[in-house]
């Protein structure tokens, strides 16, 4: 799926003939794209969207036809236009693998190259960061809900616009929901697909009965039926039962059956008990309804038995506090090597300047202790040193000194080529368990988490306050 | 651009296929698409989405690798695959225009034909009609708020995947925000497109003076300048009163300024008020920076002089309360001439029954007086019947003797043809402004609005209570 060039807003273009007419497309310009909230007012993000974003920056070419449009807004000279022509994304890129925990503040991805080509790809990289590292992440926390119960994502009919969806069963997958409803994104992400059947299937047949065992039949082995379209316990689970028996007198094994409706908590413990009983231990209880981490806390709470969860609304379109949207920026930082900063009443909106690195400490048991954030080449912060938080300069701290300090992040494109494969989504998805688990504990927790540290490093310190003071005398 | 019929929950597919095995798939179906509560806890919803959702419905086909695609799947026999081969909608539609205020209950789209057809293309067309109407609900709102000021969309880096951009534009279009950032959209659906520059221009340049007059020297008639990258009121507004002066000076105007920081309604009564006092009287003050009807209301309750609205996340991922999702739901209300239910153990989610009209009921000043759902042909409320509320059978009002009642909707499609042609978005947006200027005013408040009253007729409410009745004996 080709990414459009014209996607983008129209202020790119605009900048982009500007810098061309004032002779600076050329000049060598570092951007950071970083959120300075975690979604969901939560304790951490799964950064998810970088294969995407660099197909389309790869892929970067203006067709005849956008031409000739942009050409005809009359806004722009005829040079421009031949400019884009041969316009190609030629930068270096720096990120971590998707699938790796980020914080507030810390640079995702880093890009570094002519000023004209950098600024050029903000909305698109924007577009395409901000949405899928928001679902990666809503989709970690209800993974983590389910606590190793399977999670289906089938948001398809609530998401937003077709790609909208597309995007999301993607990026859901990085997340560690790793089966959708969604077919299309079956095939072009080869992800598995899971589906049951709807109340309208139950509707169109004379009785709930009926309407089972024609299911059943075509689908023998795969069948998950609906057990609430007239009444879970009364009707739904005991037809289900009388299916799965004759299905099993015929060699075959009813797959489950799904709740989409009431108390989900006492209808799994209910229809567990009832399956149990009828000799279907293996019957799988599937739960949906407007399900999201919060509702599958609860239920497990109450001892609920639910096998698969089936989330889709929620999921889709990342609902609930500090969701919606991924707050995500893209500033610069550098130009021609000079440290640029953007300066605004709070100091905790002021931009981190320079190029620069991100360390994450790891403690002697592998787990993650702080993330500091340091100057590009020749800053090399360790165990001792003391580092401040980047949104209170008052607020100090020490690296402790048994950690060992990796880099997050990797040139992962130079001069507009990949440097490596892509990777599967399953390997991103593993990632993510991994990582997740390296997390202090409370930092997982779905309201009020602990805020992991992350620092910046005394010289980038240094340099920003050189750096405001200047600013603030330079008016 | 092609929305493939792979973009659906699988489980369309197996009860497409169940159907089939079943020799039920040409039987006769309605399907009826509402939704049970205003998007936003507002007092009306804009529809929208109809003519991309005829688009889908007439160019439905299924390519060959697609087929494969299900073929190794492993679920489908062959049979099935090649029924989907020759797979064709061939439905009848009927709709509302677009740009219609539309209330929950109220059946939108009604889908006539074979069952297989008719349940086949549910989740394409929720994806489709929930987010553009969410959108354009949104847009109508914001638009409501800013009260004659133009509103422009940018939404793009924060909304939901590259195509939720797209199609965020063109509803937000019907709903009356008719211009946008997104290029894209601006080829695609021919929409006016906008931008001023960010933040880092200016950081491009040595100082905020030389970045304004760089631009207006590329734009000399259409500059914008983004006026708060140092302080708005001491440096950004005097630096574009300068660069204003040089451009009448070469025969040129500046176009505008923008706000997007601090407070707009101070900074926007003051910066009119120095562009004035500099002899400006005609430079435009465009503010942004998350803005939605609530921060414009309060904008302008505050004596804000702003002449532009940008709006961006909030319009693009439709936040607020009772936003996120429209919960638009697909529901079987008629096979083989039979009226069928979905009964609940709550009233006000039984679906409504049977073959339905949408009767609007205008008082003489044309104003919007009340809707009444009834029955297919030959239910012809009047005024001074008594009709009743679908979610609450014990209340029960008057059609007012003095009014006259309108058909809603009309059949759009044919045998899976449409019966008109496109209409064009402006078209749309001018109604979305005619119509919602009929409602009461209290419909349009953004906070507790007044709850416009739709009814069902006596004889809807006869078969809807036969048919509970029913159900309660049939168990």
């Amino acid at each position: 799926m080709r990414y459009p060039p014209l996607l983008t807003d129209l202020y790119e273009l605009t900048m982009l003939a500007g810098y061309l007419e004032e002779g600076m497309a050329e000049k060598q310009a570092v951007f950071d794209l970083f959120f300075r909230k975690n979604p969901f007012e939560g304790g951490y993000a799964v950064f998810a969207g970088l294969e995407p974003a660099l197909d389309y920056l790869e892929g970067l070419r203006f067709l005849p036809d956008e031409l000739e449009y942009l050409q005809g807004l009359g806004i722009f000279k005829p040079r421009f236009i031949e400019f884009l022509r041969e316009f190609r994304f030629r930068c270096r890129v720096t990120a971590p693998p998707e699938g790796t925990p980020v914080f507030a503040n810390e640079p995702l991805l880093t890009v570094e190259g002519p000023l004209a080509e950098a600024q050029f790809v903000e909305t698109a990289l924007l577009n395409i960061i901000n949405f899928q590292t928001l679902v990666a992440t809503k989709a970690a926390r209800i993974t983590n809900a389910a606590a190793g119960a399977p999670v289906m994502e089938f948001g398809l009919r609530r998401a937003h616009g077709p790609d909208g969806a597309l995007s999301c069963a993607r990026a859901a997958c990085v997340g560690g929901v790793r089966s959708t409803s969604n077919v299309q994104a079956g095939m072009v992400y080869g992800l598995p697909v899971r589906g049951t059947h709807a109340h309208s299937w139950v509707q169109a047949f004379p009785n709930e009965l009926t309407s089972f065992r024609a299911y059943a039949d075509a689908f023998p082995d795969s069948s998950v039926l609906l057990v609430d379209t007239y009444d879970t316990l009364k009707s739904g689970v005991p037809n289900a039962i009388t299916v799965a028996r004759e299905l099993r007198d015929r060699g075959h094994e009813l797959r489950g059956v799904r709740l989409d409706s009431g108390d989900l908590a006492f209808l799994s413990r209910e229809s567990r008990r009832m399956f149990d009983e009828a000799g279907f231990p293996e019957v799988k209880i599937v739960a949906s309804n407007e399900l999201d981490e919060f509702v599958i806390d609860s239920i497990r709470d109450e001892g609920g038995r639910v096998d698969i969860y089936g989330v889709g609304t929620k999921l889709a379109t990342c609902a609930g506090a500090g969701g919606g949207a991924l707050g995500g920026v893209y500033k610069l930082v550098e130009v021609d090597g000079q440290p640029k900063l953007k300066v605004t009443s709070d100091i905790a909106k002021a931009t981190l300047p320079g190029k620069k690195r991100i360390l994450r400490a790891l403690g002697t048991d592998g787990g993650m202790v702080q993330d500091v954030i340091c100057l590009g080449d020749d800053d090399n912060p360790c165990g001792g040193d003391t580092v401040c938080d980047p949104c209170n300069p008052l607020q100090y701290t020490t690296i402790p000194a048994d950690v060992t300090l990796h880099e997050l992040r990797r040139v992962v494109m130079k001069n507009g080529c990949r440097t490596s494969h892509q990777e599967a989504l399953d390997t991103m998805a593993d990632r993510t368990a991994l990582e997740l688990a390296r997390l202090p504990q409370g930092c997982l927790r779905h309201i009020n988490p602990h805020r992991y540290k992350v620092s910046i490093s005394g010289r980038l310190n240094d340099l920003r306050n050189r750096l405001i003071d200047q600013a603030r005398r330079g008016g």
